[in-house]
């Protein structure tokens, strides 16, 4: 990076804990200039057929991870991105993390992650469940029918369902699969608070993720009669995940001895309380103000928009009292599946020759709207908003003999779109206005992509103006952490960058898309609100005749496959 | 091949006319045995991108082609068979064709090609529209809705629809669209019969294509008046394509001197009436008893079976009497995309190191039924039975991040086999029997696949005892028409072969497939019988944007494509 530095400058870390790497910048307090980056991809990456310790198959849906290589990322991503700079360490004034979300932990009382216990090593229950681990959906199922029963006054403020991802739906899996590894659990701890406390020695918990994740509104959790109601064992969950609360951009504490050693930062600087890789790119964007919805586009999409007032608005993921930033009421919605669904294409689908995103996206660029005749619904990976479903999967009609590779890659970019704009939509139809987009995430770079984007909207779309979105944000709340600024909105003011309007509606294929929507939506209430349950009973007979063939747990079955003779 | 033969043995040689090439075949009159073969190329094989005269462009779903690469089968196919034979010509005793259907094309009252005039070199109508030209929809729309209207007495013998594939949709759209060419034609006549016009010199007209794609039933064609509700200038279509009759294994007439000196065969041997692929074969199938339903499967499959009874069957191609052989009813069905969709799968949709038929069966085969998740609608080329509607197209779901290359293909392979049964099950409702599947053609090869229409349809399935099934059922046409067989039936005994039996239903299979048919057919019905016509839609708006970027047949608007910024 080209940003000189002088002896007097002061910095701040952000570190972005993702779904395969942990990346750390180095960012000055006083503009916000990146002068140093650094990644350390996770040893394990994501678990999603075999536990690394003894190669042991895992069922279906399933993800997890394996915490130590999160202090990985502290040990080695810290320390580079810090050389990468030129700063000094004693420049430094604090650090900031932000973490996917929902990714959570069983530990003991001191923070020890169960699976770091030699006996629960092979126990995959002992480990963190990633976000996209979507094993819970039964127990999603029951946690939202009996709250709707009850009139749990919480569940409107989701939506009126809490997703298979969340603390609850995970947490309600361990206890009914794994009861020991669930009672051996004193706490329950999303990974960006663990890491945090890993940071400064202390257990804190943020109200973000408290709030979307831990279902905490109006200062209460779910109460004790609903959870005993649930499952018997479940009656005291609470008392897993209640810690002390902290407000986005405070103090945590000061970094320890030991974790001065692993990132080579002074000991006691500053260190900021936990948070979402999407709820700090709001700060990085500038686009704390209520209307600007902010996108944060990678293998999935995650949606941030403050409001002035609280609404319910059915299929969100959740209405938080500053979640986003304190002072407003943050409104969080998401796309299960969007890079990974382009991804999929390319490794999964591409015929030898158009295994590019590039090419792919250049021969899509030059058809007219509507010309490859398809429409697809962006369920991959489930749909999280508006339906919160992650037993449903991915739908394309429209195909003919004539269809070809750029054909199903373009349609697969409008589902997402489409996908984006029935959010948009419920947003607006709640009393919650979007009046533009802000993209953030690695899907900025596809200029087609936001062209689409803007044109389903029928709204400006901005680009974030930086590739680092999710470590900016953290290093604003670091700097806010440190004292450096008032609050984040200020921080937010002075080290966020922004390109408004960098993508127009053209207003010819605003109405073409129009159409076009009208057939995705069409498609999205039929298979997604009961017009024809299909893909949900597909999922099932697909997990029974898998579980057919998968071994058991306890190893005694033996592979079973069923081979034509 | 291996079979001696002897000087005192009797030969007839098949030609079968494919969609992409002929093939001549040599065999025994007394024991069907193939002694030669030869296959020769259609040089401009199946125009559907651009005309080979002038490189014109053609609309979307035109498929055209041209007939002197027919002649020219004749011409090198027919010596290279005989060549490749050892058997001398003059024991050679009869010649008979079959060919796709409908194929038709527009000549003068001498059985010139239209297209073959200088004048009219450079006009896509003049040529032969091939089976699969699927540009007519709009016209067979209208034929079937005004027969309905007017109660028109045929229409219930084609199960209620007539396709956009057969004569008299492609001649409306030839009047419509080029109204001179249609005025020049004098004469509008299936390509299996102007090939034999070219064998003998004179015009026949089969009953099996004068049936199923000409509207005769009961010795009658549409009335003129119903003609001219359609258009005023088609009242008198019927002149076009009212010829001399003939049976099926009939005499045409004997080999002229300019077709003997293109085949190297005795002038004056038999010809026999023109027949159609499907429909010969049968009778090289043994299967002209009521109840084997013979699927021809390829590119597309038909099915023909022959049944004691006339039945109006709803969704069927069609019923003749004496359409299949004489003495029986002769029902006929098609699925319009099979294999080809199989083969849009490998070049357009599996990745490097997937794109490989056999190894795609090889991993698809090892799944339990069920296990991909995955449900396919085989509507690629459209729906020709039961919904007789070329606008349709594929549809897939279940897809998810974790769906991989044989997963899909074995959902597309499962899915042709659900259509074969949706149509099983019309025939029975009917009280039409369908007691066992006969297959022939090119799919026969793969056993996956095979074993999978067993237990999708629960029938006992056999395969046909030769690589050239329709080859050999011309054949034995040849040889009923040469005088050799008293008739169809008993060259069939003799000549034909099948390996009945050859794939038994499995009865777990069986049961799991029944779950997964209700899906299909629950998705069959919403996207094809007007739950949804999104489908339609669909195409309705890809072509309209694609008109936007083709040149006009004149010329005069450029090409212009909408290319993003």
């Amino acid at each position: 990076m080209s940003v000189s530095t002088e002896p007097h400058d002061r910095f701040v870390i952000g570190v972005d804990f993702g779904t395969l790497s942990g990346r750390a910048l180095v960012v000055r307090v006083g503009d916000g200039a990146e002068v140093g980056t650094a990644v350390h991809a996770y040893r394990s990456g994501v678990m999603d057929s075999v536990l690394a310790a003894d190669g042991r198959a895992l069922p279906a849906d399933w993800a997890l991870q394996d915490p130590d290589d999160y202090r990985d990322v502290l040990r080695h991503a810290v320390p580079g991105a810090l050389a990468a700079s030129g700063v000094a360490a004693d420049q430094v004034i604090g650090i900031g993390i932000d973490f996917t979300a929902c990714t959570v932990l069983p530990t003991l009382a001191d923070g020890t992650p169960l699976c770091e216990l030699p006996e629960l090593r092979t126990r995959p229950h002992a480990y963190v469940k990633l976000w996209k681990h979507h094993a819970a959906q039964p127990q999603a199922d029951r946690i939202n029918a009996l709250a709707h029963q009850r009139g749990e006054p919480w569940i409107g403020r989701y939506g009126g369902k809490v997703s298979a991802e969340w603390q609850y739906a995970k947490a309600l899996q361990l206890l009914e699969e794994d009861p020991e590894v669930y009672t051996r659990a004193e706490r329950w701890i999303e990974a960006a608070d663990w890491i945090v406390w890993q940071l400064c020695g202390a257990e804190t918990r943020n109200v973000c993720t408290a709030g979307y994740k831990g279902l905490r509104q109006d200062g209460r959790y779910p109460s004790r009669d609903y959870l005993a109601a649930l499952h018997p064992g479940f009656a005291d969950f609470v008392q897993k995940i209640d810690g002390p609360l902290a407000a986005l951009g405070a103090r945590a504490g000061g970094l320890t001895a030991q974790a001065a050693a692993w990132t080579g930062l002074p000991e006691g600087i500053a260190v900021a309380v936990g948070n979402v890789d999407a709820h700090v790119t709001a700060a990085a964007a500038q686009a704390l103000e209520p209307g600007r919805l902010v996108a944060i586009m990678g293998t999935s999409t995650c949606h941030v928009v403050n409001g002035t007032e609280v609404a319910e608005v059915a299929g969100m993921c959740g209405v938080v009292d500053g979640g986003i930033s304190a002072g407003f009421w943050g409104y969080e919605a998401g796309q299960s599946g969007v890079g990974d669904i382009f991804g999929w294409y390319v490794e999964h689908s591409a015929p030898d020759g158009y295994a590019s995103h590039e090419l792919l996206t250049e021969q899509a660029a030059a058809q007219p709207v509507g010309a490859h005749g398809l429409m697809a619904l962006d369920w991959w990976n489930g749909n999280r908003s508006l339906l919160v479903n992650h037993d449903l999967s991915g739908v394309i009609v429209g195909l003919t003999l004539a269809t070809r590779p750029p054909d199903v890659y373009r349609a697969l970019l409008e589902s997402t779109a489409y996908g984006t704009r029935m959010i948009i939509e419920a947003f607006a139809a709640a009393g919650v206005p979007v009046d533009e987009l802000i993209v953030a995430g690695g899907l900025t770079g596809n200029p087609l992509l936001m062209q689409i984007y803007a044109d389903v909207t029928n709204r400006p779309l901005g680009i974030i103006g930086s590739a680092q979105g999710p470590a900016l944000g953290s290093a604003i709340h670091a700097a806010v952490a440190a004292g450096a600024h008032p609050d984040v909105a200020a921080a937010s003011a002075v080290m966020g960058r922004v390109d408004r309007d960098a993508y127009l509606p053209d207003p010819g294929r605003v109405r073409a898309y129009d159409a076009l929507y009208a057939e995705y939506r069409r498609l999205h209430d039929h298979f997604g609100r009961g017009g024809d349950d299909v893909l949900l009973r597909l999922r099932d007979i697909r997990n029974a005749a898998r579980s057919v063939a998968l071994p058991t747990q306890s190893g005694e079955a033996a592979l079973r496959l069923e081979v034509m003779a």
